[in-house]
């Protein structure tokens, strides 16, 4: 078991073993460097196979002649070398292992089988093993660096970063610094070969210096751990940001070859992370500032962003790109208008965003009182006030006012204010000076990266919010409805014939589209003149998967014409040697609606997943679905439906009339509900089309399989 | 007449008299500053009402008591002493004005009455005026600041900014100071009462320290001298790279509360920029990173872009930004990956992106030869090479040896080479002499910046290349086709009926679906059943416009049903009180193909714009459309052909058979030309649907509107 406390005390060590030192290796030197600018120099301890002197130390040949307590070895030795070298180092009665190098699960079927033997012999050994192939860790809080990194900085914040990727973190790592985001931690985490990403969240969840967690990832590799260790973390208002690299095709290529993580279907990892709370982002500096400023701000009361500006440019630039991604600017109340008309100058406009206008350089209080209304409206959950906080001296004649302007607004403000600068600007101890000044907490550098990073963290806010309300294993409670009468013994193997798969949606109280089961022509006939109006004629055979494909349904069927469409249907399966043949389904054909395709498949890493997608040519030629995890409330279904490109259709674009949405979207959890009730062996249940319209919803048609053939 | 010759005076002044200098004002003090530190303060001379000392030195009350050859006066008096001091300025032979000043055209109807009087008094003074309501310029080529902006750069570099905004331009200035970038000038534009954007774009053209153009705008003021500056700024190989704000609704809103200028249709402004090889960003971020790599790059020879990265973790961020941008990552040629295979570990993947591996930290030598294939590679127009440069000491122990080998990659390289870095960060004096040291000429900050750059400049160079190749006046020759015959008698009122509409596109080549005009049921009858097949039948009305809504269409008619459809359609029209009946058009009905909708427009700014749009529910629902200002050749009809989201059915998706897209290209370029060729008074043309078959194109109906009613 890897529990933070073992986790403990690998991240924050009483002594720390270099393992292969030398002056030959740039990472050797890097190491030791960080542990003696860190002033752990006599904490350190230097080991190699010669006893050689190394950086000015002499060394040991042998961890076992330490002769003090040390927790962590860094081991720098050649792939042949490290078991051995662990074992050293277990006798030593180090707990910790810290492995830098590559050819292991990343490089091909042999270094897999390596990896495999290095995990066995440091669980033999009652190790824990961070790597391989990593550059070590640096717990910032205690200042403990190890790690090959170099140019690390001395302040300690409140965002843990941890990356699989050793060659980016130090760029990570830098922008961290300068933009003043601050880390608590960073921990390399290279093939994961023991200790996991989720390891990690779940041992930060309880450390108290850290408030959010950036993580860089190729790939989930533990994603039960990942996903017990997201959900605590939202519950504890720890927002978790995820940069997953692996979106395009050509990346999850390039991913594969690096790490040999298992990247999967970049759908279901934005679902899966949707679902767990966590905030997907796509760069570097998003992902630092994000975490940064939802550490600072914690949950937002409400997603609604103010905006009180020098300049007018920079609110356009904001209007725009929130527009474009999706943050929410709402518009002034009737009360906040009135305040803020009284503040403004007459030519001014009082609008979200506010340019407070030139007037502000004369009367800097027009920037203290719009901060206070602002923060008073009743949509706002945070106030962005932008202008530019100086990274050095003589910039700005305007700032310095402007900034106790400001921050006397946000000693006012009744909800949280972030300080945004107009461009992507170092964060330097003048701006500390100036911000300490000024009673300014926090600054984000750049607009489009401020509005992605309060949309961020409003959407987290949110969503963590329902899940720290929701006990651990809420998910699984989540799905609603009367029990399912699941008819067990049937299931198992290949495919289902449609007449078992109508019983067991209609069982399950999901509205099916009438339809007679007729064994001759005469009869179909008969149960078309019953139903009335056109009618559609289905093959029934348990042999024929693909009904259509074998010619099999035959559609707009008059009643005087079905005996001959049952004879068709029946004899076309022809095309199907050997196909038993037990009748023909007789169904109304429907005219009005929306068609939707209601999907669950399995994913590999995730689990069974629901996708929702509007039929014809939205899922044909546009791909337009939606996915989450199961199970699946109503209330999300709904989201689900809302997010699809083909929803104004389901609102009733084009003259059509209004689906029931409410309704619709309870059919949709049925379904879910339904799918995860028949149990693992399930490989799918798709209604295709599921026809949405004023009364509901209601399965047109149906399909279920099996694992087992 | 606004010429460059004129604008080099105002621009590259010998003295500047500050009129309003006075302590109590920071601008007039920052202003002032930036004159004494430049090395100007015998060149500056200050003006005020009362002769009173400012900034410690004597003032006179009158630009005429100066006594020396002035060139421009920078005015900081209020509204109501601008005029007297533009007389005054204009007596002591001033001949250029830049005025500070707010509450003109951007403060409602009185502002716009008193900035047309300050446009005539300056014109008949013979004064150039820039502004009013801004802060001013900077050369700083010939390190010339007439701004009341602070914190100016001594340095100069190749790119000149021009801000409508000047509150946001202190923050541009110092990004693209911190960046490296570098500006050759910054033009605070204000209202354009007089000058504009397109006369400083005209200006920049010819000059010689300029070798690309940023510019943040929220409208344009002078579309036919932007559109003119802008087509030679391309044709000379100068990028212009527009920041304009008013995507969004709430934006536009937001902009035209703040200059009063005229915020077209955002589409429209697309489509235009495109037409001109404007290259159009989001952030000020990207608009000087882009301005800067295009200034630095010059035109690519190819818009494939090579990645060689130290970090597997980059080189996935940089193909998921690609895919989202748009930019291509060539596949490698068989020659390059075999070159590539020789240099790289064996466990390396060879690949674009190319992650040389921590091998090349051992061996740099790697990076150099990466570099070097990866740059003959026939595909590549530009090598992306990535590391961390860094920018202050202690950083990276790598980071001297790997920029030296990838110094020596772009000496062997045989096409332009950029460094990026893998986080946004400053280039400080440090990074500069290690760039000089390892012969990096350029850097740009920060992985999906380095893609958005390399994107924006290879569309840039494709579309400038071609406008270079042309003559100036080119765009009005691009039409193809034989001459067309213009109905021009009849041109002239309200809308065109269809009987003349479809004769007019015959004639000019478009092909147009049969149809026979009859004037009784028997007639009707008998021409469906000369067409064979459901026909579609029309009224014919000099007085409907819209068909459709007064019951005058009835759609898929059997032969044997002609003659009722044709009462209906004729009697239907009673909606239509006093409607004139000369008959109806009887046309097989169409049941293959894609349906299009093809329009022109007039803009209000930039004339006519042609529109094409996927039919039925992806107009609808969707908005499915593509622009382009007139005249569009068939292959750049064929271009917006393949921008349309539902371009997968034209090739033949769902099922469908793929249309002759070269085909439906011509005609529409055609029906483009048509629209031009009807004149200024068309107010609009529109084929709709416009079927698109294996055969072609055929018109199916069409309407003509003029702007008289």
């Amino acid at each position: 078991m890897i529990t933070p406390d073992r986790l403990a005390s690998l991240l924050r060590p009483r002594a720390v073993a270099l393992i292969g030192a030398t002056d030959k290796s740039g990472f050797s030197a890097t190491a030791y460097r960080n542990l003696v600018d860190a002033g752990l120099g006599e904490r350190t301890y230097l080991v190699n196979r010669r006893g050689s002197t190394a950086h000015g130390r002499a060394a040991v040949t042998s961890a076992t002649m330490i002769g003090e307590p040390v927790d962590v070895a860094f081991l720098m030795v050649p792939q042949a070398a490290t078991l051995d070298a662990l074992t050293d180092a277990a006798a030593a009665g180090i707990t910790g292992a810290v492995v830098l190098s590559a050819g292991y699960a990343e490089a091909g079927e042999a270094g897999r089988r390596a990896q495999e033997e290095l995990v066995r012999h440091a669980q033999s050994l009652g190790m824990l093993l961070l790597g391989p192939n990593q550059l070590g860790f640096a717990n910032f809080v205690d200042q403990i660096p190890v790690t090959a990194i170099p140019g690390l900085p001395r302040e300690s914040g409140p965002v843990a970063l941890l990356s699989q990727s050793g060659a980016s973190s130090s760029a990570m790592v830098d922008f961290a610094a300068m933009t003043g985001v601050g880390l608590s931690y960073l921990v390399t985490l290279g093939n994961e070969a023991m200790v996991t990403t989720g390891h990690l969240l779940d041992y930060l969840v309880e450390d108290a210096s850290t408030r959010a967690v950036a993580i860089f990832m190729e790939g989930v590799r533990d994603p039960d751990m990942f996903r017990r260790a997201a959900r605590r973390a939202a519950a504890a208002g720890k927002a978790v940001v995820v940069l997953k690299a692996g979106r395009s095709e050509l990346s999850a290529r390039t991913a594969a070859a690096h790490t040999g993580a298992l990247v999967g279907d970049d759908a279901v990892t934005d679902a899966v992370f949707a679902d767990l709370g966590v905030i997907r982002v796509d760069t570097i500096e998003d992902m630092l500032l994000t975490a940064g400023t939802a550490a600072r701000l914690g949950r937002l009361r409400r997603r609604g962003i103010g905006v009180v500006s020098i300049s007018g440019g920079a609110c356009d630039i904001v209007a725009d790109r929130a527009a474009d991604l999706g943050a929410s600017l709402p518009e002034l109340a009737p009360a906040s208008h009135a305040a803020l008309a009284q503040i403004m100058p007459g030519y001014g406009t009082v609008q979200n965003p506010l340019d407070v206008t030139g007037a502000a350089v004369i009367e800097p209080g027009i920037f203290t009182r719009a901060i206070e209304v602002m923060a008073a409206d009743p949509a706002v959950g945070v106030v962005a006030a932008i202008n530019t906080i100086p990274w050095r001296d003589g910039q700005l004649w305007t700032a310095r006012d402007l900034a106790v302007a400001i921050g006397a607004g946000i000693g006012r403000a009744s909800v949280p204010v972030v300080y945004v600068n107009q461009a992507v600007q170092p964060v330097t101890d003048y701006t500390r000076g100036l911000m300490a000044q000024a009673g300014i907490p926090h600054v984000i550098a750049g607009l489009r990266e401020a509005v992605m990073a309060l949309r961020n963290v409003a959407w987290w806010s949110q969503a963590s919010q329902a899940m720290a309300g929701a006990t651990a294993g809420a998910g699984a409670e989540a799905a609603a409805g009367p029990p399912l009468p699941v008819p067990g013994a049937a299931a198992g193997r290949g495919a289902w014939p449609e007449t078992a798969v109508r019983r067991m949606l209609a069982d399950a109280g999901v509205p099916v589209v009438p339809a007679r089961l007729v064994t001759s022509a005469a009869e179909a006939e008969r149960a078309a003149v019953d139903l009335g109006g056109l009618v559609a004629v289905k093959v029934v055979s348990p042999d024929i998967a693909h009904k259509s494909d074998a010619g099999g349904v035959a559609l707009n069927v008059a009643a005087a014409e079905a005996g001959a469409a049952y004879r068709a249907v029946t004899a076309a399966v022809a095309v199907v040697p050997g196909a038993r043949i037990e009748g023909a389904l007789v169904s109304p054909m429907r005219t009005a609606g929306t068609e939707l395709l209601v999907g669950v498949v399995r994913d590999p890493q995730w689990g069974p997943m629901l996708a929702v997608a509007t039929g014809g040519i939205f899922v044909e030629v546009l791909q337009d679905k939606a996915l989450a995890p199961l199970p699946v409330t109503p209330a999300l279904a709904r989201l689900l439906l809302e997010r699809l490109r083909g929803a104004p259709l389901l609102r009733g674009a084009r003259g059509g009339a209004a689906a029931d949405l409410d309704a619709v979207a309870a059919v949709i959890a049925r379904i879910g509900d339904l799918a995860l009730a028949l149990g693992d062996d399930l490989e799918s249940l798709e209604v295709n089309p599921l026809l949405a319209t004023p009364a509901g919803a209601e399965a047109i048609d149906a399909m279920v399989t099996w694992r087992r053939a």
